[in-house]
């Protein structure tokens, strides 16, 4: 094993990111641990924007992941690697269909609203972002309570823990934030409860981050 | 084998959906014979709203594809799908690692460009819609240019055609089609080049659908 392969991993994180949190339950799931590099989104314009950052991630977009001997960014790619190179305990189901229902919805989150409603499409948004937020999450998540419908177990396909379920509760979390009214959606919300009980999802929580500033602390 | 795994797959597309050719173009790579209904994203206020489409995708997109049984929305989740099914030729590189770039790429392309300039974003963007596109591209298009610096090698990783070339081309496409200024990116050009040349993904193009309106057709 080289000195790169070696070394701990490395995360990039923003404590409030939902794609950050993604990562952070996926590496706490797997019990691999890592150093935290806190990037924060806001102060200084952005110190994602900043030439060292960019350099690391030419994307200048958290989480990023330094880990044997490479750096990779995107969320899913990160968690997809993770689950090929420790795939204990795994995070997609061993029949194919299952599988392709978990990476349906985890794209359809991850591509189909988180990116409508991150901090740089917002910013864009002048007055109108709070609203803005609100309707891609709406539409997205009335989509998604119809998809779980035929999906879910315990958990958003079947009963194990998969890559779906780890977009779904930073994105519930967003939503909370965007204070939109989750009555609608009965089948999100119990999966959100139900998971955010499980320690991997507890520890990795925005308000338990070494980047959470003391007002937003648990 | 049941009937419906029996059954040709059926994919429902619209010629100028970059999501939809990306699905298109493995489908081609892979030999896999299906049948295409179109979904117009204009006509009637756009035939994805209907509800008989609504009760087949709930997320009221294309691409979706009925296949063994099941009905499949997101490109890279039936692409997946696809690869896990038919392997071959394979769509992600055998190395972990080169697997980690190539969905690093797609997802840049999936999740941090596609979405923000696709249709349903630009409607409520009136006069802006140009220039916000052109924005979302080109600021995808600097990132992407200086991560193929460091895995391309024919196409975006490696020498093999890859899940990130099958987004690339029509994400490559909807810049031209923007009249975003392709100079910067001499590498995202040049690989775009080469893989036109490949049948799959001339059979898949825009301009020779069976949905493509004549004035268009190649």
């Amino acid at each position: 094993m080289s000195a790169a392969a070696a070394a701990k991993p490395i995360l990039y994180s923003y404590f409030r990111s939902s794609c950050s949190w993604r990562v952070r339950i996926a590496l706490a799931l797997k019990g691999i641990s890592y150093d935290l590099v806190p990037v924060n989104l806001i102060k200084d314009g952005g110190q994602q924007f900043s030439a060292e950052f960019k350099a690391l991630n030419p994307m200048q977009q958290v989480p990023a992941l330094k880990i044997d001997g490479i750096t990779l960014s995107q969320s899913l790619a990160i968690i997809n690697y993770l689950e090929e190179v420790h795939p204990n305990p795994r995070l997609l189901p061993q029949d194919p269909k299952k599988r392709a229902q978990v990476r349906m919805i985890a794209d359809h989150i991850a591509s189909g609203i988180q990116p409508l409603q991150n901090l740089s499409v917002l910013k864009q948004m002048g007055e109108k972002k709070i609203e803005w937020a609100q309707n891609c999450i709406t539409s997205g998540f009335q989509a998604l309570e119809q998809i779980l419908q035929h999906t879910a177990g315990r958990y958003c396909v079947g009963d194990e823990v998969s890559m779906a379920d780890l977009c779904l509760v930073p994105q519930v979390a967003n939503a909370e934030r965007f204070k939109v009214d989750m009555g609608p959606y009965p089948t999100i919300t119990r999966i959100n409860k139900v998971l955010l009980e499980l320690e991997a999802f507890k520890i990795s929580h925005p308000s338990r981050q070494p980047d959470t500033p003391a007002e937003l602390r648990a």
